[in-house]
Protein backbone atom coordinates (compact mmCIF):
# COMPACT_ATOMS: atom_id res chain seq x y z
CA UNK A 1 0.00 0.00 0.00
CA UNK A 2 1.80 3.28 -1.21
CA UNK A 3 -1.13 5.11 -1.62
CA UNK A 4 -4.22 6.88 0.03
CA UNK A 5 -6.22 4.95 -2.58
CA UNK A 6 -4.73 1.64 -1.85
CA UNK A 7 -5.35 1.87 1.73
CA UNK A 8 -8.76 2.74 1.10
CA UNK A 9 -9.38 -0.48 -1.33
CA UNK A 10 -7.47 -3.03 1.22
CA UNK A 11 -9.25 -1.36 4.01
CA UNK A 12 -12.61 -2.01 1.98
CA UNK A 13 -11.89 -5.50 0.99
CA UNK A 14 -11.36 -6.25 5.12
CA UNK A 15 -14.82 -5.01 5.71
CA UNK A 16 -16.65 -6.67 2.64
CA UNK A 17 -14.98 -9.54 4.26
CA UNK A 18 -16.74 -8.61 8.03
CA UNK A 19 -19.87 -8.08 6.71
CA UNK A 20 -19.66 -11.67 4.97
CA UNK A 21 -18.44 -13.23 8.36
CA UNK A 22 -21.39 -11.52 10.39
CA UNK A 23 -23.81 -12.48 8.22
CA UNK A 24 -22.87 -16.17 9.28
CA UNK A 25 -22.38 -15.22 13.02
CA UNK A 26 -25.10 -13.47 13.57
CA UNK A 27 -27.64 -15.86 13.75
CA UNK A 28 -26.12 -18.31 15.54
CA UNK A 29 -25.87 -15.35 18.30
CA UNK A 30 -29.55 -14.06 17.52
CA UNK A 31 -30.34 -18.04 18.90
CA UNK A 32 -28.43 -18.33 21.75
CA UNK A 33 -30.01 -14.96 23.26
CA UNK A 34 -32.97 -15.12 25.42
CA UNK A 35 -34.77 -11.84 25.91
CA UNK A 36 -36.84 -10.93 23.34
CA UNK A 37 -35.88 -7.43 22.18
CA UNK A 38 -32.43 -8.94 21.87
CA UNK A 39 -33.15 -11.14 19.55
CA UNK A 40 -35.21 -8.80 17.43
CA UNK A 41 -32.75 -6.05 17.99
CA UNK A 42 -30.04 -9.13 16.04
CA UNK A 43 -32.26 -10.33 13.74
CA UNK A 44 -32.75 -7.00 12.46
CA UNK A 45 -29.29 -5.65 11.98
CA UNK A 46 -29.03 -9.27 10.30
CA UNK A 47 -31.22 -7.45 7.63
CA UNK A 48 -28.53 -4.43 7.95
CA UNK A 49 -25.74 -6.49 7.64
CA UNK A 50 -26.95 -8.21 4.31
CA UNK A 51 -27.94 -4.51 3.09
CA UNK A 52 -24.44 -3.02 3.77
CA UNK A 53 -22.83 -6.46 1.92
CA UNK A 54 -24.85 -4.76 -1.18
CA UNK A 55 -23.94 -1.66 -0.05
CA UNK A 56 -20.26 -2.04 -0.38
CA UNK A 57 -20.77 -3.71 -3.75
CA UNK A 58 -21.98 -0.26 -4.80
CA UNK A 59 -18.66 1.24 -3.06
CA UNK A 60 -16.43 -1.15 -4.90
CA UNK A 61 -18.30 -0.33 -8.51
CA UNK A 62 -17.20 3.46 -7.87
CA UNK A 63 -13.51 2.25 -8.04
CA UNK A 64 -14.55 0.23 -11.38
CA UNK A 65 -14.03 -3.16 -9.26
CA UNK A 66 -15.95 -5.79 -8.59
CA UNK A 67 -16.52 -6.96 -4.74
CA UNK A 68 -13.64 -8.80 -3.38
CA UNK A 69 -13.21 -9.56 0.41
CA UNK A 70 -9.73 -10.05 2.18
CA UNK A 71 -9.35 -12.37 5.20
CA UNK A 72 -9.49 -9.97 8.41
CA UNK A 73 -7.83 -11.32 11.47
CA UNK A 74 -9.82 -8.59 13.47
CA UNK A 75 -13.29 -9.30 12.73
CA UNK A 76 -12.02 -13.10 13.28
CA UNK A 77 -11.08 -12.72 16.65
CA UNK A 78 -14.30 -11.19 17.64
CA UNK A 79 -16.10 -14.00 16.57
CA UNK A 80 -14.21 -15.76 18.33
CA UNK A 81 -14.82 -14.36 20.99
CA UNK A 82 -18.35 -14.07 20.74
CA UNK A 83 -18.65 -17.85 19.51
CA UNK A 84 -16.56 -18.17 23.04
CA UNK A 85 -19.34 -16.38 25.13
CA UNK A 86 -22.38 -18.25 23.70
CA UNK A 87 -20.32 -21.72 24.33
CA UNK A 88 -19.20 -20.60 27.38
CA UNK A 89 -22.18 -18.46 29.70
CA UNK A 90 -25.90 -19.56 30.18
CA UNK A 91 -29.26 -17.74 30.71
CA UNK A 92 -29.30 -14.17 31.73
CA UNK A 93 -25.66 -14.09 31.79
CA UNK A 94 -25.38 -14.98 28.41
CA UNK A 95 -27.79 -12.21 26.93
CA UNK A 96 -25.19 -9.58 28.97
CA UNK A 97 -22.10 -10.99 27.46
CA UNK A 98 -23.27 -11.28 24.53
CA UNK A 99 -24.66 -7.50 24.08
CA UNK A 100 -20.71 -6.84 24.93
CA UNK A 101 -19.51 -8.33 22.19
CA UNK A 102 -21.64 -7.65 19.93
CA UNK A 103 -21.50 -4.07 20.98
CA UNK A 104 -17.52 -4.86 20.25
CA UNK A 105 -18.03 -5.95 16.64
CA UNK A 106 -20.16 -2.82 16.63
CA UNK A 107 -17.29 -0.63 17.28
CA UNK A 108 -15.10 -2.39 15.28
CA UNK A 109 -17.05 -1.37 12.19
CA UNK A 110 -18.18 2.24 13.62
CA UNK A 111 -14.23 2.96 13.70
CA UNK A 112 -13.61 1.14 10.11
CA UNK A 113 -16.65 2.89 8.15
CA UNK A 114 -15.24 6.29 10.36
CA UNK A 115 -11.94 5.96 8.37
CA UNK A 116 -13.30 4.81 5.37
CA UNK A 117 -16.04 7.24 5.01
CA UNK A 118 -12.83 10.25 5.78
CA UNK A 119 -10.67 8.46 3.12
CA UNK A 120 -13.27 8.34 0.36
CA UNK A 121 -13.74 12.43 0.74
CA UNK A 122 -9.86 12.93 0.71
CA UNK A 123 -10.00 10.89 -2.83
CA UNK A 124 -12.82 13.00 -3.61
CA UNK A 125 -14.90 10.01 -4.28
CA UNK A 126 -18.51 11.84 -3.43
CA UNK A 127 -20.74 8.53 -3.88
CA UNK A 128 -18.68 6.18 -1.79
CA UNK A 129 -18.18 9.13 1.12
CA UNK A 130 -22.31 9.12 0.91
CA UNK A 131 -22.63 5.10 0.49
CA UNK A 132 -20.06 4.83 3.62
CA UNK A 133 -21.53 7.19 5.43
CA UNK A 134 -25.50 5.84 5.18
CA UNK A 135 -23.76 2.33 6.82
CA UNK A 136 -21.79 4.45 9.46
CA UNK A 137 -25.12 5.69 10.69
CA UNK A 138 -26.54 2.74 10.68
CA UNK A 139 -23.92 0.63 12.93
CA UNK A 140 -23.96 3.71 15.38
CA UNK A 141 -28.02 3.19 15.89
CA UNK A 142 -27.09 -0.68 16.06
CA UNK A 143 -24.62 0.40 18.77
CA UNK A 144 -26.97 2.38 20.62
CA UNK A 145 -29.48 0.46 20.41
CA UNK A 146 -27.71 -2.22 22.33
CA UNK A 147 -26.27 0.06 25.34
CA UNK A 148 -30.17 0.80 25.55
CA UNK A 149 -31.46 -2.86 26.03
CA UNK A 150 -28.38 -3.55 28.22
CA UNK A 151 -28.80 -0.33 30.61
CA UNK A 152 -32.43 -0.46 30.80
CA UNK A 153 -33.23 -4.16 31.02
CA UNK A 154 -30.41 -7.22 30.65
CA UNK A 155 -28.00 -5.68 33.39
CA UNK A 156 -30.57 -5.71 35.60
CA UNK A 157 -31.97 -8.93 35.09
CA UNK A 158 -28.26 -10.83 34.72
CA UNK A 159 -27.33 -9.25 37.85
CA UNK A 160 -30.34 -10.08 39.81
CA UNK B 1 -20.41 -17.79 33.68
CA UNK B 2 -23.67 -18.40 35.33
CA UNK B 3 -23.73 -14.91 36.82
CA UNK B 4 -23.14 -11.45 35.82
CA UNK B 5 -20.21 -11.71 38.19
CA UNK B 6 -18.72 -14.44 36.24
CA UNK B 7 -19.08 -12.18 33.16
CA UNK B 8 -17.34 -9.42 34.66
CA UNK B 9 -14.36 -10.99 35.92
CA UNK B 10 -14.21 -12.64 32.40
CA UNK B 11 -14.30 -9.67 30.80
CA UNK B 12 -11.59 -7.96 33.23
CA UNK B 13 -9.14 -10.90 32.23
CA UNK B 14 -9.70 -10.22 28.52
CA UNK B 15 -8.84 -6.58 28.73
CA UNK B 16 -6.12 -6.66 31.21
CA UNK B 17 -4.60 -8.94 28.73
CA UNK B 18 -5.38 -7.14 25.64
CA UNK B 19 -3.42 -4.03 27.72
CA UNK B 20 -0.64 -5.91 28.20
CA UNK B 21 -0.25 -7.35 24.36
CA UNK B 22 -0.89 -3.48 24.00
CA UNK B 23 2.50 -2.58 25.86
CA UNK B 24 4.39 -4.72 23.58
CA UNK B 25 2.56 -3.85 19.78
CA UNK B 26 2.27 0.27 20.83
CA UNK B 27 6.03 0.88 20.69
CA UNK B 28 5.98 -1.49 16.95
CA UNK B 29 3.26 0.73 15.83
CA UNK B 30 5.39 4.31 17.41
CA UNK B 31 8.38 3.05 15.52
CA UNK B 32 6.50 2.39 12.21
CA UNK B 33 4.58 5.94 11.88
CA UNK B 34 6.55 8.86 10.76
CA UNK B 35 4.02 11.90 11.47
CA UNK B 36 5.36 13.50 14.28
CA UNK B 37 2.41 13.88 15.91
CA UNK B 38 1.35 10.47 15.32
CA UNK B 39 4.62 9.38 17.30
CA UNK B 40 3.63 11.75 20.07
CA UNK B 41 0.59 10.71 20.39
CA UNK B 42 1.48 6.67 20.25
CA UNK B 43 3.95 7.05 22.70
CA UNK B 44 1.51 9.02 25.10
CA UNK B 45 -0.93 6.39 24.85
CA UNK B 46 1.62 3.73 25.68
CA UNK B 47 2.47 5.46 28.64
CA UNK B 48 -1.76 5.67 29.35
CA UNK B 49 -2.15 2.06 28.36
CA UNK B 50 1.11 1.35 30.93
CA UNK B 51 -1.25 2.77 33.65
CA UNK B 52 -4.22 0.94 32.84
CA UNK B 53 -2.54 -2.33 33.60
CA UNK B 54 -1.98 -0.84 37.41
CA UNK B 55 -5.68 0.82 37.38
CA UNK B 56 -6.45 -2.70 36.18
CA UNK B 57 -4.82 -4.58 38.78
CA UNK B 58 -7.29 -2.02 41.50
CA UNK B 59 -10.27 -3.15 39.75
CA UNK B 60 -9.30 -6.73 40.50
CA UNK B 61 -8.49 -5.79 43.98
CA UNK B 62 -11.76 -4.31 44.60
CA UNK B 63 -12.80 -8.38 43.54
CA UNK B 64 -10.34 -10.08 46.49
CA UNK B 65 -8.07 -10.98 43.70
CA UNK B 66 -5.02 -10.80 41.74
CA UNK B 67 -5.10 -10.34 38.44
CA UNK B 68 -4.81 -12.48 35.81
CA UNK B 69 -5.79 -12.25 32.31
CA UNK B 70 -7.27 -14.53 29.39
CA UNK B 71 -6.05 -15.10 25.86
CA UNK B 72 -8.54 -12.37 24.16
CA UNK B 73 -8.59 -13.38 20.12
CA UNK B 74 -10.33 -10.08 19.66
CA UNK B 75 -6.95 -8.00 20.43
CA UNK B 76 -4.89 -10.94 19.25
CA UNK B 77 -6.49 -10.21 15.93
CA UNK B 78 -6.56 -6.51 15.89
CA UNK B 79 -2.72 -6.53 16.87
CA UNK B 80 -2.14 -8.65 14.01
CA UNK B 81 -3.90 -6.71 11.69
CA UNK B 82 -2.28 -3.68 12.61
CA UNK B 83 1.06 -5.54 11.90
CA UNK B 84 -0.01 -6.10 8.43
CA UNK B 85 -0.33 -2.66 8.06
CA UNK B 86 2.96 -1.82 9.19
CA UNK B 87 4.53 -4.39 7.02
CA UNK B 88 2.22 -3.88 3.96
CA UNK B 89 2.11 -0.27 3.75
CA UNK B 90 4.81 2.80 3.46
CA UNK B 91 5.30 5.99 4.22
CA UNK B 92 2.35 8.60 4.41
CA UNK B 93 0.06 5.93 3.56
CA UNK B 94 1.27 3.69 6.70
CA UNK B 95 0.58 6.92 8.57
CA UNK B 96 -3.25 6.66 7.43
CA UNK B 97 -3.36 3.15 7.79
CA UNK B 98 -2.11 2.71 10.96
CA UNK B 99 -4.14 5.67 12.43
CA UNK B 100 -7.52 3.82 11.57
CA UNK B 101 -6.00 0.35 12.72
CA UNK B 102 -5.35 2.12 16.75
CA UNK B 103 -8.87 3.46 16.26
CA UNK B 104 -9.86 0.36 15.84
CA UNK B 105 -7.79 -0.97 18.99
CA UNK B 106 -9.22 2.00 20.84
CA UNK B 107 -13.11 1.14 19.62
CA UNK B 108 -12.64 -2.01 21.26
CA UNK B 109 -11.15 -0.81 24.34
CA UNK B 110 -14.11 2.13 24.27
CA UNK B 111 -16.37 -0.96 23.87
CA UNK B 112 -15.44 -3.37 26.66
CA UNK B 113 -14.19 -0.75 28.92
CA UNK B 114 -18.27 0.72 28.73
CA UNK B 115 -19.61 -3.08 29.21
CA UNK B 116 -17.52 -3.38 32.85
CA UNK B 117 -18.26 0.39 33.98
CA UNK B 118 -21.80 -0.37 33.80
CA UNK B 119 -21.63 -3.94 34.82
CA UNK B 120 -19.81 -2.84 38.07
CA UNK B 121 -22.42 -0.31 38.81
CA UNK B 122 -24.99 -3.02 38.62
CA UNK B 123 -22.87 -5.07 40.38
CA UNK B 124 -22.94 -2.34 43.16
CA UNK B 125 -18.58 -1.81 42.64
CA UNK B 126 -18.70 1.22 43.11
CA UNK B 127 -14.31 1.49 43.27
CA UNK B 128 -14.49 -0.45 40.19
CA UNK B 129 -17.13 1.39 38.42
CA UNK B 130 -15.23 4.88 38.81
CA UNK B 131 -11.28 3.19 38.19
CA UNK B 132 -12.99 1.55 34.91
CA UNK B 133 -14.50 4.86 33.87
CA UNK B 134 -11.50 6.88 33.97
CA UNK B 135 -10.02 4.56 31.75
CA UNK B 136 -13.00 4.38 29.48
CA UNK B 137 -12.20 8.12 29.59
CA UNK B 138 -8.78 8.43 28.38
CA UNK B 139 -9.75 5.80 26.08
CA UNK B 140 -12.13 8.07 24.59
CA UNK B 141 -9.62 11.24 24.30
CA UNK B 142 -6.89 9.25 23.08
CA UNK B 143 -9.16 8.21 19.87
CA UNK B 144 -10.60 11.53 19.51
CA UNK B 145 -6.98 12.36 19.19
CA UNK B 146 -6.38 10.76 16.46
CA UNK B 147 -8.99 11.40 14.53
CA UNK B 148 -8.03 15.12 14.98
CA UNK B 149 -4.81 13.93 13.49
CA UNK B 150 -6.42 12.37 10.53
CA UNK B 151 -8.41 14.61 9.42
CA UNK B 152 -6.62 17.66 9.98
CA UNK B 153 -2.96 16.39 8.62
CA UNK B 154 -2.24 12.61 7.72
CA UNK B 155 -5.14 12.21 5.66
CA UNK B 156 -4.51 14.89 3.09
CA UNK B 157 -1.11 14.29 3.14
CA UNK B 158 -1.63 10.44 2.18
CA UNK B 159 -3.91 11.59 -0.23
CA UNK B 160 -2.11 14.39 -2.15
Amino acid sequence: MESLSDVFEHTLQDIYYAEQALTKALPKAQKAASHPELKDALASHLNETKSHVTTLEKVFATLGQDASGEKCPAIDGLIEETQGVIEDASDEALDAALIGCCQAIEHYEISRYGSLREWAKVLGNTEAHDLLGTILDQEKAANNKLTHLAVSAVNQTAGA
